[in-house]
Formats: structure tokens, C-alpha cells, sequence
């Protein structure tokens, strides 16, 4: 990058005031005219037959509208995901699945209501997890698992894969990903260490539920919906895909989200538009905290059994691998991400990895910030530090001589692009955390590696500069990291403006222009070059109007702090508002001043980093107190550091808490800790201070070096906790979250 | 124009299914979450003094927010025309003057409250007419007439002229427009005709009254105005300017419109937004039909005298008129644009236009549809009928005979570019009604020619391809006449798809992009060309991507019915929706499908226009009954015939509705009859069967050749009718509307 004025730079986030003094608009603070409002009534059993509903009591009920059930709404239609479900019909599949709506004129209603309504069970054998999965006895689906064309994984920037042949099995789908000979190679490896990995499933934890308003539209078919998502162009298919109706007849409003990380993609749309649909009137749903986790997808469990060989320089020769990865009911395909990351961290030439999606009567599970690969770094960033212990090597060392660079493989066989991770492992080593480890009783640090791929896709944008010398930047991203903030600064930076006088224009998909998701890391990346080439265009066409009004070459005019001017003569300046006014005005001039780009980033620009956590274990009671974390990665240009920053601070929180605290609990089937005060979510006082340390290696593909931020930071925060309190208490933790009662069973164990 | 698919084809309008069945969404139809209803309290006088306002009893009623008055929302500001004035403080000089607004929970308890208000009034002497006005005895602003840098009526393509030195007087502006020597061409003309017309104030009569809901933004000081208007942007520069505020902070979303005329300029637009800024919370206002009525700008009375000599070949020699508009408390600059049409229809080497603006204690006038012109051209078409009696030639022969052409000046003083009014001449001649007029007793056929200039300026569009296929125009134009129908078949034209598949995306303030406001007949020729450059954009996008998907060059494929396909290989096609998809996909490839186009028309476009109206006059009781009417219009291409008939039935019906109709009763300096049981507005049935007659004189600037088609067919009709009853019943009237009653006392005088 040249020199710069306002990229690069620290800039507090646009939206900040809006959020800070309650005034943002959410979906739930959306109220139309004749709205009603409806409440889910949700599956008690994981696996049941519905014998009969009874709706008479609830329908009797002042102000309720309407009873609806699988019935009313399905037509039909065969769900074959968790967005695709609109009401359990026959048969429920999990504990949390809407069974019947209840649509009234107040929301207080429709929840009487829907506790008078009176269903009638059959209540049948359920899967409870992998384990009882792989045996294939009792089946998720007798029938077989319904399926569709699309995959949603391909949403995140994850690699589908392909579906095995149809037959009744809980296993969803086996896949191996291999190169060379890892039997051979583990037989003639100079070290080899070996173990099996588990973890919990999690939640997102969003701070806002799911919550949508579905309008219908002025004619038959239509329908609008304002929702909380992450990307309105994968709502709209989706919802005219489940509906059987005109992609061209779902309009999709994108409302301010309060928290997405992966799970917001239309769980409760369809149903909710299907439901404005039916009664024909504006209908709104704001899911409960309960409700929200009990019926969206969470992440899900892995069993994940790495062997890992070395030879005795302590180059890596062999890694075999065996994934199970736990779903729901459906299975969301995080089979590829997760042999990408797992195998394409470290150069090895031997690499098997075999993965399953086994499925089970639970919520079927869905994203989660980097899905997948916590999980998997969990079980591979462990086994390196245990090999490091067997080869007597430093920790950092084994990896960095090992870490993949340009043209090593992924997991999945794919060469990387130029890549940072050995730039932040050098960063690493010379920090004064790993330095001093070691010299206090009852500490340990840990250290572990992430990174993320990315996703990359084709985005639109239309720039205009107003009268008033306002530019605005018309978007179909939606901002759920900060991501318009960055926009605003590359035009800014661009038209030399102020960025306070950019102003974000939110497209709906019928305003658009066309951007990908917010999700997979890819939006500031594939937005940057559309947001860059409209803005280029439109300081030309400033700069042809500027010329025209000096009566001056284009080339010796410049645009400085809002204003045209001749270079070397300052004094006389036009704004460029005035600019806009005058072309707005000129009759047989150019027209207006605006613009659009359409820009498809070429390649991916992948992020890694290296974490370290500091924790003290009390040797008495096994509890495990986080001091300190430092978050080192490579986005290759920060266009907003504080911004950048804080994706750091926010994903290594998710990663140590996945780590130390989080985890869904079932039992006979059921979620028994559907809520904050249950689910053990860490407050700001239950973290640790985080240093975010960014490393700029410049990624040849991303705009101005820019590299994916967001998804990186979450990725190696589980395992490095369990490296450090394998370095303070001198146990293996192979279980996530790290409880004081397992670490204290363990510590226990080797006394 | 080459062989076409849509354009120039007969098709309907594309909202019509939601405004027949009732689902467009008009302002009247918002209701936003925490809203309140706003009642105004008009003036019951048009001049007094406010003593106090008791509002103690109104703030008591339940329900009841906030009451409103002067010092509450004008901060120090003054008003200088109509929609700036927000409440009236210390004097009131209309009646139907807001004086206070009553805030409230509901519409009902807001009406209630609002009639608890002890207003104390001083009455004072008010000006009542312009007779009284142009003795300057009485002042309307006795401390003088307030004023502010712009002028609305540019708004509307008139010519606004320039405001005499700053006098206490009534007279707001006095201008003379002079070419040759009249007085001396009048000694020595061969014939002249001198007569004194005079017409009523007229209300544009849309069907939907003002209505406007505003809702506080997220920052201090920003403000979203919902509203039923021809021009967002129009309305934004009003409201930011009115109250002070930021044009950024003030994001104004146009409503589905029920008619505007010229009215639906923002007139209660920064009241709202001024009382939602105070109440801090959404407020909605919509006037009932007499508040409507009596606090709105209607159209402006005239006074004109004309004196027309012409030499004994019937050339015309002289035109001398005196103009007196009679507006309310504030004028609206109807001058220039009289003094354009009345001195430019025919071609005359000496002529005098001498033009007064009044003032009166009415309400202010503003723009319907032609603003002034129908008022002038009632005077100069009556004038060339008495003419021609005079000279006994044919009207229609004396018309062509002296008719404008390219290079002709205007009143003035500007050439005419390339017109068809000649044209519509020749068509005219040839028409049976005029070939068999007076074969009937008591019948009358009237002639008489209309134009307008038409106003230009420079717009914006964005066109997308959707990957269903869908094309979306984004344009920031507001559609009152079915302009946004025409757009449609350019871009399906453009892209050789069914129009069906083009759908609108209509654009708000924040979104834009920037179309001027639809009036002065200017939108369709205005917005044309960036519609057409934004497709054509797109239509290469997608030869580009089809090209490269056939592994064609691009020259060999084409664009039908939505398909790309290589041109002589009709069976292998793929759709411009997956073309789109694949664009959309494509890592590394061009971007999503969208182009922008900027435009600005090179010249105007005028259009002109002859009528015919046949009429029966009862002898005895002189009641007059309109029996066929034939509308004869150049539009230079019709983009859309069944349109632009619409256009020209609805103009033509207005203008024989002045002719006979309509008038606003004043009594004691109070509107009498402020309600359509009392206002004479025709129902269908008291209308004559129109006969629409497109000719097609095309335009070198228009887009197509199209010229302007909206205002030329108001501008005719009351003429027409004038010159039919004197062809019928054998007296000259010379006020409008012709009523009965003052044409029985003509032909009893003539008797």
C-alpha cells in the first residue's frame, strides 16, 4: 500500500451509536400494520409419533386467529435440512422440533394459547448419540434420509462432497481423503503418538434470538421478509425453494443482526413466511431464549482419532485420522472443512483421513464460526504438542519446521496459496509469553495453530455522490463483523472524502446489487473490489466534472478533504457535492454521479494464527484459571485495525470458551440446559485479557493484501487451553470443555 | 425506430393487479411501531391575529401526547412559501392556515382533542380578491412578502423569472416579456379582437389527500419521511431546508401515489417531520378530503386581456395581454410559463406580455398539471376563435396558417425546437367531427390547441439480472402516470425479455439513484435514456458471459426471449437467469450482473396538442352537455400507445372539467365549498366519449423520438369548450367554468 489517509488506520465502527443508545432497529422492534404474532409449539420427545392434536381449547381463546400444523403448511413438501422444516407432520425427529403455530393478536396470547394445546404422542425409540448411531439398530430415518439438490455447507466456503449411495443407515456419509501409504509410514515413523479427542456440542450464542417478520405481498405467491440473517440472497432461495414459490416473488429485507456466527441463515423463515402466507397477514416470530436453543442448529460433537508419526529430525511422516462427526437429524457436511484443515496444516506426505456423518435424533446442526475446525485443531494441535513432548522438541519449533507454505496440500489435496501462518509463528516465538513460560508453579502456557480457507465470491456495488457531499455506498452484504465500516474507509480513501460523510445504503434482494453472505470470512474480501472499482469510477467522473468547471486538464485536478481543486492551487476549490448538484442539473451533461462495480476476487486469500494462553491449575481442586491470552495473526493488510482487533478479541473469547466452559447437555434425548443460566457462557470477568497481535503478510489475491479475519481467531483457542493446562498440570485433557471434575479425575489418575 | 418486440406496443400497466385489488400500499397504510396521529388545526379566518390558544382542556384528554403550536416547532424560522410553513405564530393569513397539531394515541382521540382548542383570534381586514389586492389598500403582508433563495416553481419546468425590488405591496412580482412594437402594429392591423378572460381556482382533485408519516432516526437530528409524493428529492432539499437539518440526516421513502397533478410536492412533509423530531416518535397526518382541500396549494385564478390583430391574409400582427394571477398569501411564479404558451403558439413579430403575481388571504397556489396554461390558453384560443369570425376564415385554417414551428419563438423569446403542431393541425382537418360540424341545431364544435414545453434534466438507473432470471431496474423516480411501464419495455427490449420478467425497484432518497421528480411532463423522456443505458450495459455483460459458455464469439450470439443461444443454433440456449448465476459464481470471473446508466436529455421535447369538443346547448335553460370529444396529441413516439392514451383521456377530461366544472367558491375570504359533495367534479358519466388520436412527430432529443405526453392535454379542453358553446349557442364566454346560469344571462343579452 502507498501512503494512506484513512485506510489502515484505526477507526471506531459506523454503526456504533445506534447500537450503543438502543436505537437500532431489530426485527423484533418491527412492528406492520395488522401484524400478528405467532409462537411455535415445540416437540417434547426426540423420536415420536404424533397420534392427534387437539387445538380446541387453544383456538377457543380470545384473539387467537389461528392453530396451524403439519398439515396446513407442508403440502406436501418433504423437509431434507433444518431451514427446509416448516411443521412436524406423523413423525418428530427431535426434542425442539415446531410442532403446530399459534397465531394471535398479541404475543402473550398466542403463548396462552399454545400451552392449551393438547398433543398426543407415541412416544418411539430414539438415537441418542454417535455411539449408539454407528450401530445402526434404531434409525434416525426408517425410511432413509431425505435429501435435495443443494448443500448448505457450500454457504460457508466449506467442500460438500459427494452423497454416498442411498441405503437406511444413520451414517449420512463416509469419506476419505488420502495420500501416500499412512500404514507404511506410521510402521517406519521414528515417534508416533496416538489418541482419541472428543467435544461437546456448543451453541452460538448469539445475544439476539432468531426472529422474523413475514409480510404478504400484493399478489398471490408474494411475500416480504424482514429477518435477522447473515445473507438475504441465501434466505430468498431458500425460502422459495421450501415454499414452492417465485425466487422473484421473496422479497428479503435484512434487519440489524444482534449476533450471527454462522447461524443465521433462515432456520425459522420458511415457517414463519408459510404462516404469513396462511392467515394472510403480517405475522411475527421472536423465538424465547429456550426456544432458540432448543429448535435452531447448533455445532456439532466430534469423536476424532488422530495418529501422528514424526521421524526422528522431527519431520512429520504420518497422519491417520478418524472422524465421527455427531449430528442431528441432519447432517450439515462438515466433513470436508474439517479433513482440509486437519490434514493441510503441517507438510506431511502420508495422510488418510476418513470421515462419517452419523446422524441422531437431536436439532440438526448447523455453522458455527470456522465450523468444524476447533474441533478438528482441538484433536491435531494436541497430538503436535504431545509429539513435540515425545520428540523433546520445542513446541513452536515442530511446527513451524512443519507448518504448509505456497503450494503445500490441504487436507483435501489442495495447494495453498501464499500463506502467513509461518509469519505468525515467527511472531510467536519471539513473544515474552512463550519466553518466560515456565517460571511459575502451577502455570502453563499452551500454544496452538488455526486458520481458515475461506470463502471468495463475486460481489456488486453502486456508488453515488449527493448533492450535499454525501457518498453512498449501495450494498447487498450485510454487516455482522464490521464489515461496512471497512467499505466506507476504501471509499473514503478513495474519493478523498471524509469517511463520516460515507454513508452505507443496506440492499434488500430486490435492490441489491448482488454480495455473498456474511459468512465463510469471504464479505470484506469479495465486497472490497466491487466497493473499489465503483469508487474509482466515480472520482473519475468527479474528476471530469472538476475539469470542466476549471476549464483545467483531468490530470491536474485533485480531490482533496471533499473538494476539487487545480493542483498548486489550492484556494479555489468546488465541493464535491456541488459537483453532483451541478451534473444533476446540467441538461445534455453526463447525468448523474454514480456508478456500479461487479468484482470477482480471483483466488482465496486464507489467514491463519498462533494463540497462546497462559492458566493457573489449582492443584487441589483442578480449577483452571485463564491470566492471559495473546492472539497472533496473519490478515495480510488490516484495512481497520481496531475492527480487526476485535474480530481477534471476539473469536479467541469463543475459541477459549469452547475450550474451558461451553457445552450443550442432553439427556434421554432432550437439551437440559436450554438457557443462560444453565448453558455455562463465560462473562467478560470469566475471560482473560487479550493481546491481538496482527501480522500483515499480504495476500497476492485479496484487496490491498487483504486477507479473511474473522474466522481464523476461533480456531485455535480450545486446543491451546488444553496445552496449557497440559503444561500446568502435566495431564491430557482429550475432552472439551475442560471441566475442573475431568481434569481433576485425570490429575488424580497419574498421582 | 427499427422493427420492435414491446416498444410501441399496446400493453397494460404493471401495478395495476395491486390497485385494482387493493394491496398498494399507500401512505395512509403505514402504521410503524409506537406511531401517533397528528390532527392540524386550521385557521377558521384568512387574516387574524392569534391572542392565545388554550390548550389545557385538549392536553387532558386521555390519549392525548403532545399539543403543538407556533413556538413549538418554528424555532425563529420564517416561511416563505407554503410548504415551509410549519405552524402559524402571532398571525394567520389564510383560512385553513395550520395553527396547531394535537398528538395522540389514536386518529380518533388526536380529532376529539383537536376540537377542545380555545384559539382566541383577532380578526383583521383580509385581502379577499385580486381586484381588492391591486388597490394595495390592505396588505396581505403588511411588513412585506417573506422570501428565500428558491423558487419552486423550477420544480415544474417554468421559467421562474426574476422577483422585482423588495416594496410593501401586493403585487409579489411584475414582468413584461416584449418583442416589436405592438401599439403601432395594432393601429395598423386589418383586424383585432380584444376581450377579458377570467377563470376560477381549481383544486387538483387526486383522489388520495396529502398524507405523511415520519419517524425519528437512529441519530439526533435524522428523520425518514414516508410520503405520498411526485419527487423524493424535491421533498428532501424542502424538509432539510425548512428545518434546519442535514440533507444526509433526512431520508425521504415515496409512497405508492393516488394521484398528484403537480400538488404531491411535500406540502405537510416538514410539519410531520417537525412534530415526529418533537414528540420523538413515528407520527402520521393524513388530511380529510376538506382539510385537504382548504390547507393545500390549488391552482391560481387569472385575469387576462388579450388584444390579437392580424393583417387581411389572416397573419397574425399583434398579441398585446395583460396577465393578473391571483394567488394566495404566497405566489407560485406562474408567469413565465403563461407568458411561454400564450405568446408562443403563433407565430407573431410584435408582442407585449405584461404579467402581475398578487397576493390574497387564500391559501398559497402551486403547480396543476401545466401550471397556468390552460387559465392563458383559454384566453388565446377563445381570442383566435373570435379572430377567425372576425376575418371569417376556417379556426383550424387560421391556426395553421400562423402555427409554431421549429425556430419560432416562444412568449418568451426562446426557439422552439423541431414541434408537431402543425401536424396535429393536418390530422385535425381531416377528422370528421370538424369536417361535420353544423349539421345539427343547438349543437356547437369547438376547436382549440394546446402544448408545454416540457422540463429535461439528467437521471440515474441500475439494471440487474437476477439468477432466476428476473431483470430488476432500480430507478429513484416516482411513478404517477405509468412511466415505470415504459421503463419496462425498454429494458425488455434492450434484453430480449418479456416484460413480465422486468420488475421495479424503486428507489428512496438513501438508495437512489437520482431520477428528477415526476412533473413537468419530464420523467419518461428524462429517465429513458439511463434505463436505456443501464440495459444495454447488461445486455453486453450477458453476450460476454454467453459467449464465453458457448465458446462463441460474441457477435454470433444473441439475446431472445430471455435465452442466450448462438444465432442459427435455436436449440441449445441457457438462460439469462443462469448466465446471471454463473456470473455470480464464478471465482475470478466479471461479477454479478448490473450496469448503472447516467443520462441527461440534450434539449426538451415539447408537445402539442388540438382538441375537439362537440356540445349541445339547451336554448332554453342554456345547459350544456358535452357530447364526444377528440384529443389529438404529437407525443413523437409512443413507448407505450394504451399509456399514452391514459395520459390523454385523463388530461383531456380535466380540461373539459375546467371548462365546465369546476371552481372553488370563496366567501368572506373562506373556502366554501371544501368537499366534493359541494366542489363540482365530473363523475364519468358527465364526461363525453374521448377519442385519443397519437400522432407521431418524432423528436430529435427525445429517447425513441418520444416527446412529453402528460400536461399538453389539460391545456386545450376549457378552450375548446369555450369555442363549442360559441358555436352552438352564438355568445362568447369568457369565464370559466361556463356555468349555466351565465350563459342563459349571455343569451338572454344577446336575445
Amino acid at each position: 500500500m502507498n501512503e494512506t489517509t484513512h485506510l489502515g488506520k484505526r477507526r471506531r465502527i459506523i454503526d456504533g451509536y445506534e447500537k450503543v443508545t438502543g436505537t437500532a432497529h431489530y426485527t423484533a422492534d418491527l412492528s406492520l400494520a395488522g401484524m400478528l404474532h405467532a409462537r411455535p409449539v415445540l416437540s417434547l420427545y426426540p423420536h415420536a409419533r404424533i397420534r392427534s392434536i387437539d387445538a380446541e381449547a387453544a383456538r377457543a381463546m380470545p384473539g387467537v386467529v389461528a392453530v396451524l400444523t403439519g398439515p396446513d403448511l407442508n403440502r406436501g413438501r418433504v423437509a431434507h435440512s433444518r431451514p427446509s422444516m416448516l411443521l412436524a407432520e406423523d413423525v418428530v425427529v427431535f426434542a425442539g422440533q415446531p410442532v403446530a403455530v399459534v397465531v394471535a393478536t398479541s404475543e402473550a396470547k398466542a403463548a396462552d394459547a399454545a400451552s392449551l394445546l393438547d398433543i398426543d404422542y407415541e412416544v418411539l425409540e430414539h438415537v441418542e448419540d454417535a455411539e449408539q448411531a454407528l450401530q445402526d439398530e434404531v434409525f434416525v430415518w426408517p425410511q432413509g434420509v431425505p435429501v435435495a439438490g443443494g448443500s448448505m455447507a457450500s454457504l460457508h466456503g466449506g467442500d460438500a462432497g459427494e452423497r454416498g449411495e442411498a441405503k437406511i443407515s444413520n451414517i449420512d456419509q463416509s469419506r476419505v481423503f488420502e495420500r501416500g501409504d499412512v500404514q507404511a509410514a506410521l510402521a517406519q515413523a521414528h515417534a508416533v503418538v496416538e489418541r482419541r479427542y472428543t467435544n461437546a456440542w456448543v451453541h452460538q450464542s448469539y445475544m439476539e434470538p432468531h426472529a422474523v417478520v413475514a409480510q404478504p405481498g400484493g399478489r398471490p405467491g408474494q411475500v416480504t421478509v424482514y429477518t435477522s440473517t447473515q445473507g438475504q440472497y441465501a434466505v430468498r432461495s431458500e425460502v422459495a425453494r421450501t415454499l414452492g414459490l417465485r425466487e422473484r416473488d421473496v422479497r428479503i429485507e435484512p434487519m440489524t443482526v444482534g449476533g450471527g456466527f454462522g447461524a443465521k441463515y433462515g432456520i425459522i423463515d420458511s415457517l414463519v413466511a408459510a404462516v404469513a402466507l396462511q392467515v394472510r397477514r403480517p405475522v411475527r416470530m421472536v423465538l424465547s431464549r429456550s426456544e432458540d436453543m432448543l429448535t435452531t442448529m447448533p455445532a456439532p460433537g466430534t469423536r476424532i482419532q488422530v495418529k501422528l508419526g514424526a521421524d526422528a529430525e522431527g519431520q512429520l511422516v504420518a497422519l491417520d485420522v478418524q472422524v465421527v462427526i455427531e449430528n442431528g437429524a441432519f447432517s450439515f457436511g462438515h466433513a470436508g472443512i474439517i479433513a482440509t484443515m486437519i490434514g493441510g496444516m503441517y507438510r506431511c506426505a502420508n495422510v488418510r483421513i476418513q470421515t462419517q456423518e452419523v446422524l441422531t435424533h437431536r436439532a440438526p446442526t448447523g455453522a458455527y464460526r470456522a465450523p468444524g475446525v476447533p474441533q478438528a485443531l482441538f484433536a491435531l494441535e494436541s497430538s503436535i504438542d504431545e509429539l513435540a513432548r515425545t520428540l523433546g522438541q520445542d513446541p513452536l519449533d515442530l511446527r513451524y519446521q512443519n507448518a504448509v507454505g505456497a503450494g503445500d496440500l490441504t487436507g483435501t489435496g489442495q495447494p495453498w496459496p501464499d500463506i502467513g501462518f509461518k509469519a505468525c509463528l515467527e511472531q510467536a516465538r519471539a513473544h515474552p509469553i512463550w519466553r518466560k513460560r515456565g517460571e511459575r508453579p502451577n502455570e502453563g502456557v499452551g500454544v496452538a495453530a488455526g486458520g481458515w480457507p475461506g470463502a471468495f465470491s463475486p460481489a456488486g456495488a453502486v456508488c453515488r455522490v449527493d448533492t450535499d457531499g454525501t457518498v453512498r455506498l449501495h450494498v447487498g452484504s450485510v454487516d455482522i463483523s464490521g464489515v461496512h465500516s471497512s467499505m466506507v474507509l476504501i471509499a473514503a480513501e478513495t474519493l478523498g472524502v471524509d469517511p463520516d460523510t460515507v454513508e452505507i445504503v443496506q440492499g434488500t434482494t430486490d435492490s441489491g446489487p448482488f454480495a455473498p453472505a456474511s459468512g465463510g470470512s469471504q464479505i470484506t474480501i469479495s465486497l472490497s473490489g466491487a466497493v473499489l472499482e465503483a469508487s474509482t469510477q466515480v472520482r473519475n467522473q468527479l474528476l471530469d466534472l472538476a475539469a470542466g468547471h476549471f476549464e483545467a486538464h483531468r490530470e491536474d485536478v485533485e480531490l482533496v478533504e471533499g473538494q476539487a481543486r487545480v493542483k498548486g492551487v489550492p484556494g479555489n476549490t468546488i465541493g464535491i457535492g456541488q459537483l453532483a448538484q451541478l451534473s444533476q442539473r446540467q441538461a445534455g451533461g453526463p447525468g448523474p454521479v454514480v456508478a456500479e462495480g461487479r468484482a470477482a476476487i480471483k483466488a482465496g486469500a486464507p489467514g491463519f494464527t498462533v494463540q497462546f494462553v497462559r492458566v493457573h491449575v489449582d492443584p487441589d481442586t483442578a480449577l483452571v484459571t485463564p491470566l492471559e491470552a495473546v492472539s497472533i495473526q496473519d490478515v495480510g493488510y488490516a484495512l481497520n485495525p481496531l475492527l480487526v482487533e476485535g474480530q481477534m478479541h471476539g473469536g479467541t473469547a469463543q475459541g477459549l470458551s469452547m475450550g474451558m466452559y461451553e457445552g450443550l447437555h442432553f439427556a434421554g434425548g432432550t437439551l437440559t440446559n436450554p438457557n443462560y443460566l444453565e448453558y455455562v457462557f463465560p462473562r467478560a470477568s470469566d475471560l482473560p485479557p487479550i493481546e491481538a497481535i496482527i501480522v500483515e503478510h499480504p495476500s497476492e489475491h485479496g484487496p490491498f493484501g487483504a486477507r479473511i479475519v474473522g474466522e481464523p481467531p476461533i480456531t485455535a483457542g480450545a486446543a491451546a487451553v488444553a496445552n496449557a493446562v497440559r503444561d500446568a498440570a502435566g495431564v491430557r485433557v482429550t475432552e472439551l470443555p475442560v471441566t475442573s471434575e475431568a481434569l481433576w479425575r485425570l490429575m488424580q489418575d497419574r498421582n
